[in-house]
Parts: C-alpha cells; structure tokens; sequence
C-alpha cells in the first residue's frame, strides 16, 4: 500500500477523495490536511461529511494537521480550493512530495501534466521538466466539465483531427462545492453561467488534445465555443457538442469510431479504470445523468444521439460524473498511471520530511 | 367584446387559454369545447385545473360541449393535441369558423400562415389562399422552442441575413402537457432528447423567417442544428445559441441590433403585445427561467450573454415563456393580430349556425 | 398617499416589502434603508433583485440610506435580520417611527403586539403601553410558519378551545432566505431540523391566541407539539396539523366552523386583506404549494384534508404563503389596521425628523 | 444457491428486485415473469431499466415467461401491481410455488404473514396454516411507509408498550412506482394526498406488533393515525412521529432503549440484513434522504430528532429506504428468513412442474 494525505480534505473534492480512497486497493490514507481552522479536530468533528456513504471509522478517527504537517506519504490528493492551492501545492512540491492536484492553478503551466490517463498519457512525462529542487512535483487533471469532452474527442481528433467545437454544458449543482449554489438559484431553474468555465473548456482542451514537444505541449489546433449552463442536477455534466472534424465524416463514421476506440490503459490493470471509459449508446434518450452517471463507479463517460449536424458535421451528447470522473476519481486514476510508470512509491523518489 | 371558443378546454394548453382569456379585454370566453368524456360537465369539473390562479367562477360553470359544437364564436383558439387536431381544426374551419391553433398539425402548409406578429405579420396574409368553402381558415403559431429563438433571429437576419443556427435548448416540462414528464425522469435530471422537437425548429425556422411570394412562403436560405433538452423547469424554455451572419458582424454589434429593433406592432394597441416584446440583458447572469420568465406577462423574450462566438461568429442565450409565448399566448396575439386586421370580428366573414 | 420606509430593504424579505408596496394603494415608498455596505448606492445596484416581477423603475432609482437615516415617513417596515433588529429597530422606535416588523426580536415583548389582524386585532391596543419617549412604537408579525397554523387555529379556538396543537411542517426555501439552504442540503432532499422554529411555533402561537388583559397578553392555554421540516418548494409552507379541541367535535363539524367563520376585517377594505383570508378545500389532493399559494395574492389561507383523527380528534392540513402572509404581506396588512384604526398617517402621532 | 422467479418483472419493483439479486450470494434469478405485452421479448428489451446500476448481461439476456410459466424455482418473489397480484399470487402459490410479495393484496389475510424479519419473525409460522392443496404458501412485506415506523416502533412496544401514534410521511416519488406522478405535480410541490396510504399504515403497524395466537395474529392496541405527503425526494420515505408509550419515558430513554436494542437477526447471517438494522443518530439535522438512505446498501432504517412531545410524550424522525427496506429488499430478507428456517430449498416442500 502506499501513503496518501489529502490537502483539503474537509472540502467537497476532500471529501470525495477520502470517499473514494477508503476502500482503495493501492493507497491508504495516512494523513487528512485542511485550514488551521480544523486543525488539531478529529475528521469526523472538522468535515460536515456529505457523501452518501457513512464516514469510514478509522478514517473520522484521523486528526486533521494543518498544511505545514509532513506526513510520510508516497503522494499527496490536492482538492484545495483554488484562492489557497497556488502556494500550498508549490510548498509541498518544493517539500519533496508527489502532489496529484485537482485545482486548476497549475494546469496550464508549461511544466506541469494536464492529465486524463486514457488521452494523453505521454503527457505525464513533462514532470521531469519541473524543478522544485526537491524531487517533488506537481500533476493535475483538467476541469470537471473539460474531461467528458475531451473524452469523446480524443479518439476522434486522432482519427479525424478535430478543427471546430462547439459544446452546450448543463452542469450539476455538485461542481460549485458545498454552499456552492443558493437553492432559490438552483430548484426549477438554470443559470446559464458559470465563472471562467467556458474559458478553461477551451485552453485546457487544446492542451489536452496537444502534442509534446521538446519545446512543451504544443496545443491542438482546435477551436471550442463553449456555453455553460447550471442545471438542478446532483451529480452529472450533460454537454451537447458539435463538431467538424476532417474528412467530414458522418455520424456512423463518428459513432463506429468511438466504439471500437480502446483505452491506452486497457489491460494495465489500474484499479480505477473502468472497463468501459467510453460508453456509446444508441438509446435515443440517453445518456441522462440518473441512468448513467454512476456507471463504471463514476469513471464511465457515456455518449449518445450522435447524429450528422447540418451546421458543422456531427453532434452529439456526452455525460460524466462531475465529482468522481471530472474530479477526485480523474486524480486518483492520474496517481495510479503515476504508480504504474514507477514515478511514485517503492523505487521511485524519496520524500522529504 | 368578441366571442370566442376553446377547443381542447380541459388539456394543460386549453387551460392557459382559459386562464389568459378570462379577463381578456377584447375576446370573451362564450364556449368550451373538448372530448366526449368531458362534454355535458361544468368545465370546473370537466377539468383539473391546474393553473396557479383560481378558475373564474363564470367560466367553471360553463358545461363543455363536444367537438360536434357549433357556437356562436367570432374566433376559435385550439389547444388541441396534435392527434385529433387534423379532422378538428379542418372540419371547424369548414363550418366557417377563424381557427387560431396552437397544433402542429397545419403549421407547414403552404396555405396557413405560421404567425409570430412581431416577426412575420405580413405572413397572415396567407389565409386568403384557404379555401375551405365557407370563410373559415387556420392560422398557428411555432412550436414553443421555436418561438424564443425566431424572435432574436428576426432582426439579426433583417440586418444582417442569418446563414446558420446552432440551437441547444434547455426546455420546461410545461412543456410536455399533463401528465406528461414522469417525474422519476424530471427530478435532478436532463433527457436530451425530445420527439420531433430538432426538426420542428430547423422547418419553422425556415418558413417564419421566410418571404411570403405569389407561390407561398419562400423558406430562408438558414441552416438551423438542434440539440433539444428537457430540464427541471416548470416554466420557461431556455435556448444557447450561436450563429453565423452575413458580414460577421460582432457580438456588440448583434447586441445594439437587437436592443434598437422596433416591433411591428409597437403601437397599434393589441393587449397581449408586451411593452418589451425583446429584452436585451447585460446582467452576466441572465436569463433564468425564474427571474425572468414572467416579464412582459410571460410575452416578452429575453436575450443575454451576446458573446462573439469562435466557431460561427455570435452567441446568445435566449429565454421565452413555453406555454404563454410559445403556446396560448401566442395564439392569442395572432388573433390580436387578426382582429386589428379586420379579419376576424364584425365586418368581417360570417359565421356558420 | 401614506410615506414608508423600508429598513432592511436589500434582503429577501426587503425585496418582497418592495415588489409588494411598488402599486400599493395606500403607501408610497419614499425610502430604502439597508447596511452601510449598500448605503449610497441607487437600490437597482445595492440589491440582487430575486423577485419574479421586474423592478419598478422610479425605486430602483432610489438611492439607499444608511440606518441612522431620518426620512419623513409615516411607517417604517422593517425586513432586517434578527441579529441587527434588535438595536435599529428600537432606534427608530425611540425617534418616534411607527416600526411595523417582520423580525423575531420584539414579538415576544409585553409591549408589542404580536399581530395577526382577522386572528387578535385588539392586541394592536398594546403599543399605547410602549414608552419609546417619542410616540413610536413597534408592531410586529409571526413567524411564517405561525401564521397559517394560527390562522386555522383562531376559529377553532373561538368556537371550541384549543386544548392540544401537533404540527409537522413542510417548509419552502424562501422561508430561509437568501442565499439561504444550500442547494446540495435541498435538491431532492429533506432537512428534518430549522433552528429555533419548533419553538416559535409554540410560544407565539399561544401569544396569538391568547386575551388581551389589564397585565398584558395571557396567553392561551394551548399545548403545542411542532415537528419542523425544510423541503424543496420555492414558496409555501405546508403543515399537517392535529388538534384536541373542547367538547371533542368531528372533523365534519371543524369544516363547517372553519367555512363559517368570518374575518374580523371583512368589509374593511384593508388593500392586502384578500376576499377570502381562509379557504377551505374539499379537493382531497389539496391545498398543494404549486396550486393554491398564490390565491388572494400570497395572502389566502388555505385549510384542506380535515379529517377525524383517532389520535387527537381531528386533523387536517394548511397552506400559507410564508414570503407574503408569512412575511411582508403580513406585516403590510399589520399597516393597513393600523392605519384604519388611525394609528398612522394624518391625524396620527408626529414622526421625528 | 437458490433458484428465484421475478413476477412483473418489468415493473419498479420487479426492476429493484432483479437488481439486488443480480449478485446474491443465496439466490440466482432464472426467471422474469411479466404481462403478455412483455412475454417473448430478450429482458432487456422488455423492460424500461430505470436502475442507476447497469442491467447485467446474462440477466438482460433471459426471455421474459408469461404469468402461466412453471418455472422450477426455490422461491418466487412478486413484484406484481395490486390490481392483478390477488389471482397471479394465488395461482403461483395454488401451484406449489413459495410467493415473497411486495403486493398489498394478502397482506391483512389472517393466514398471510405480515413480515418484518427483526420485527415479527415469529409470525412466519401462520405460514403453516395456508391451504393451497400444494404446499405453496405466500409471505408479504409490509408498505413502504410502514416499515420505517414500525422498526422503530417494536423497540418501544417491546419496552414500554405504544399506546398511540401520530405519524406525518414524507414520501418520495419512487414509491409510486413508473410513471407514477407527473413532474407538473412533483416539482418544488408537495402532494398532501396518498391514496389508501393512511388507512394502510393503521392496519398493518397493528398486524404487524400483534401477537401470534391459536387464532391467528392479534393486532396490537395502538391507535394509529397517519397523513401522507408526497415530497420531491427521488429515494426515502422520512417520517415525524409522536408517540404515547406506556410508563411515558423521557426521550433519553426512549433514545437509549432504540440505540440498546438488538436484532432477532443479529448473528444469523441473513445476505441482506443490515449490520445496523436501525441506527439512532444525534446529528441534530438528521436523518436525510441524502445523507442517510443508502446506509446499510438501503436496509438500514435511522431513526434521530428524538425529543419530549408536550402533546403525546416522545417524537422522532425516521428515515427508511422506500423500494429497498420498504419493498424489494426488505421481501428478499424475508426469503432469507424463510431460507434460514428450511422452509425453502433444498429440505424444504417440492416444487410444482
């Protein structure tokens, strides 16, 4: 087993992090890092525990440390928020440890991976090109509403290239943390905003969908309009995509692509990894979040009504669990790639004390 | 005061007839048409009345007729479900009556005026071309998704010539009748998908934006893609839309052609014409169903977040009300629109006995 | 025309005294007061407009004043929150405003009335024992999940005695404000737990429905049980409702009490009062939120599903509008007594500069 | 591993019951029964699946049988809706067939156990004076809204004896099955009204605290009286209760007798019984459907909120899992039971061919 801590670990993605990392075959939870404010609290005291699973014991038993702890960990679960993970992830690379983050403020820097394992696994590689004179460093995943998309992309940017995207979100309450939304904005309602989502669905994916290059990740010639709306669902960002790809193929095309698309992670065996990370469906209701949102434990992303678009060539919808996949799931399959290329654990760096 | 019938009287769409009608200035409820198992009750119990205002007393008591009625009526609103409205609407227009219908059944004929008075008045012109050998005719009005977005459409393709829509709508479940939308589908949830709804918006598009000729309407040259969503709103269809326009013009310049557009019928008095028929918004929130749904009596259409759009030029995001606007209170304008037009009302056609 | 203030005029209740007084046949706002934060500002930009009806125009206009503010007025309705209307509210009290309060803070004060006006309009007599030095004085209104349960409960009293009261709510998200319940605690979910309201349910209610005497208010002797419950309705507070009453009458003879009674206030033309303050529905599906909260304009209550109770005698549930009867229409109407009893306005007490 | 049949199989219920079977370690599903519209048809297509879990392949594979099928099955559980599961229920149980239904049908049949396998296990035995000439005999589960009272009230009745109770529901939407209720009724309103549910929650809470005797079961002396809500919660039933208990304990004592008590089930290794068949929390804003229904995989009822009731001595809120605890999970524990008393399977009676 190897030693994980959770910076952050009272918030909404803290939460979802010790969630899934309570029963995790690879890691084990040795330290939870939050505010001074909890600080010195037993979890069960320092986190209103909002997940639909009950707290695990031991694991509400924890002391909560501050962010100056330096617990032993083989690698460390950012879900800060943030206005604080800019300096405390630096801090903790500069420290030596191995800090698989899910904030956004580093995931466009030259240096640092914007990862999503099944896509741009190579990518993984510009950890090398990070100096924190530590042999800490910094791993990142992209935006929750930026992973379903880029999913559904990859494959067809490397059979086609994708030149134009234009993608309508309607994005689940659980993407703004808790508060997050006042429900009298929410209940029978959509804000069709969200702040800075629709500039990070275009950077990140063209960094995604970018090739490394001695020079760093030279980005994807693609252009994403992206509109973002709030919808009053849990758990589950719809996103309803168009696209003109090259060679202007059609909606079968599109569709016979996806399906027979297999994951670089196939048959690698990382626990998190669900044996469908694309789905295709041709149930012409579907996806929706109620019915598919929790497949593959969250890490499923589901597609369907792939249809020819009069406007720009094929359109299509895509699902993903804002939380798990979009989130603590998407890091903790990147700290699992991490593990498997030898880049954490036994064999792998030493951590700083 | 003109006398007017209600055929589908107890369905979610003659409902809101009811509802607008009653304290109508112009028309005066004087008959309440629906299927044989309701006819022969007194309309409050024909009908489960379902309206967040109070049944009037007068029009609860009314006995519902079947379709076999002939009233005295000067005009005839049909709320009719598009199966039945076929034979209906054409054997009431036979029998001499002004049919001005919320089906779909018609809305595509060559003969029968697709009427949005702001956008095509001159369309109405149409149904002189009718001839059902009587002086009865059929005018519709657009589905409810079509209507928000044809409304910001009119006069960006007056200024500019609309080429292509991209559409993704985020529709009411008003809008699906009663009982329609079950609700273990509804609650925290979006179906992407509903029947016939993307085809409907790219045909009606077409023709309302359209030129009336010695042949017909001639359809615009526009080619519209929808992506159609129902979401867990009572009221209120919102649309995310992007387009590209001829001499790409800017989203500030959309924005000021949009705030200076003047209605064709800002001024000719007819009570269902809201003050604001298109509201411009800068709020960076805005449009929500809930803040805005209702202004202008649920008449007025709402466009905000005008944005230059790096796929296909500009996008907005529209909001209109489905079941005023987009249902009864658009065919109730119509027949404002008809009777400033001395086409329905004294001096105008007879009525069949 | 009467001249109102209105303190706390940024917050949800503020908003609502608002929209409410914005076409009021009797007072005209002529001031907005709120916290040193939005003081200065005109009010369009200090509030976060939520009401579903636009601003009006002049009063978004209105520059907000700070709380020392000394506007000629001839009422001051306060909408401010509990934790600062204690202070402000017997500032203004002390320089000679009539303060006509929706806050907590007072309605439990020996002094000041606790008023219902069709419930104890004769408790208004109490402010001539308030000594605030300068002929102001503080009125105030209950709790919004009093206010319907009281409003059942008054015939019953009259006619029979209350003996025993159990209550379980079921309470819409306005009743907490905004930004309020967080929409991830609301969205398909039940909170069984509002602070401190199980307990005004029980003290004010007894207060309400309790005798005015030479010492003050007795209050009555009214056991009262309350389970208090927050579920996702945007307005209405809905309340399943046992009693005891004296001489055990069935639930048969409680519809025909709660039918035949009349409200003190009928024939008064208070503007607010609606036809029927107290409706009762034998519609076994009602009363429902979505349904009945708008009658009278917000200020209707509605009694439905009486039934005999093997427990407690007879039982039945009630449907109040918490924001308006529960809230600002409620203490508007408090207003309108108080000015037909000529306590405010011409003829009054003078007002402080 | 047992073999079990399905009846309406396609239903809500019978969905539930396939998906907790899927991976039962007792028993294997080998054949889905539903109407003769279904009969023919691949599972998969026959059905709507509505479960957030995938259908399992084999399972999907399996060609849906008509209600005369003859199955060889161990055990048959019936999904079935009460309009047609009086004569289905019979004639399977006619056959030799041992029937574990959800149905309401036999539940109040004076041979037909009643069954909560921690509440009344005892009442099993009535079992053995059911005459179908076969050997086959039908066990039912109580009503989704009583199972969660009466968990927490056996507890009580055991220790204090319940005189009366006074139960407020707050039902969720799935337990009226699919469609069920229309979206226009559920969202942000609440229902006061659930058809023959109070009558329901009387009768069985009595039948189901009675005593075995030579003539049959005699049901408790408790008065019972019940409103039912329908609130917009997809999952869970939350209920306020008031009791009078015998010896009128203190809500500290009511709170340590639930906490002290112990399964009958406790060590018996039942697949499906929960390790905490009812836990009693503290959390003073608990139980909630979010947080607490899912616990123990849905079989756990909570139970938290204990206080004194000034009007009847001690008031609660419990929380229970409507279509697991309340139908197909809690009729798969009370297959467990039969199993673990040699009344089905291997030792048990023949089946029919």
């Amino acid at each position: 087993m190897l030693r994980a801590a959770v910076l952050g670990a009272t918030g909404a993605v803290g939460q979802t992090f010790v969630r899934l990392l309570t029963r995790h075959p690879l890691f084990e939870i040795v330290s939870l890092v939050a505010s001074e404010r909890s600080a010195g609290k037993p979890y069960r005291e320092a986190a209103r525990w909002l997940q639909s699973e009950p707290l695990d014991g031991r694991i509400g038993d924890l002391v909560v440390e501050g962010v100056d702890a330096a617990p032993e960990a083989d690698v460390v679960f950012s879900g800060l928020d943030a206005s604080v993970a800019g300096d405390v992830e630096a801090d903790w690379a500069r420290r030596g440890y191995a800090v698989v983050s899910n904030a956004r403020n580093y995931r466009m820097d030259p240096t640092v991976p914007l990862l999503v394992p099944e896509v741009n696994p190579d990518h993984l590689a510009l950890v090398d090109r990070q100096d924190w004179g530590s042999g800490g460093f910094i791993v990142t995943n992209p935006n929750c509403s930026t992973v379903g998309l880029v999913m559904a992309l990859a494959p067809l940017h490397q059979a086609y290239g994708v030149q134009a995207v234009h993608v309508v979100t309607m994005q689940a309450l659980s993407g703004a943390g808790y508060p997050g939304v006042a429900s009298l904005d929410a209940l029978g309602n959509v804000v069709p905003f969200i702040g800075g989502e629709e500039e990070k669905m275009a950077t990140e994916t063209k960094k995604l969908l970018g090739t490394l290059t001695e020079a760093g990740v030279e980005g994807a010639d693609v252009t994403v309009s992206a509109q973002c709306n709030r919808v009053p669902v849990m758990d589950g960002h719809l996103e309803a995509v168009s696209v003109r790809l090259g060679g202007s193929p059609s909606a079968a095309d599109v569709a016979e692509t996806l399906r027979s698309w297999t994951s670089p992670l196939a048959g690698r065996g990382l626990p998190t990894a669900p044996e469908a990370p694309l789905l295709v469906t041709d149930d012409p209701t579907a996806p929706q979040p109620r019915t598919h949102v929790h497949l593959g434990g969250g890490m499923t992303v589901t597609v369907g009504r792939i249809q020819d678009c009069p406007v720009l060539g094929v359109k299509f919808v895509v699902l993903s669990h804002n939380t798990v996949r979009g989130a603590a799931g998407g890091a903790i399959l990147n700290a699992e790639l991490l593990h498997a290329e030898g880049r954490i654990g036994a064999g792998a760096r030493a951590q700083a004390a």
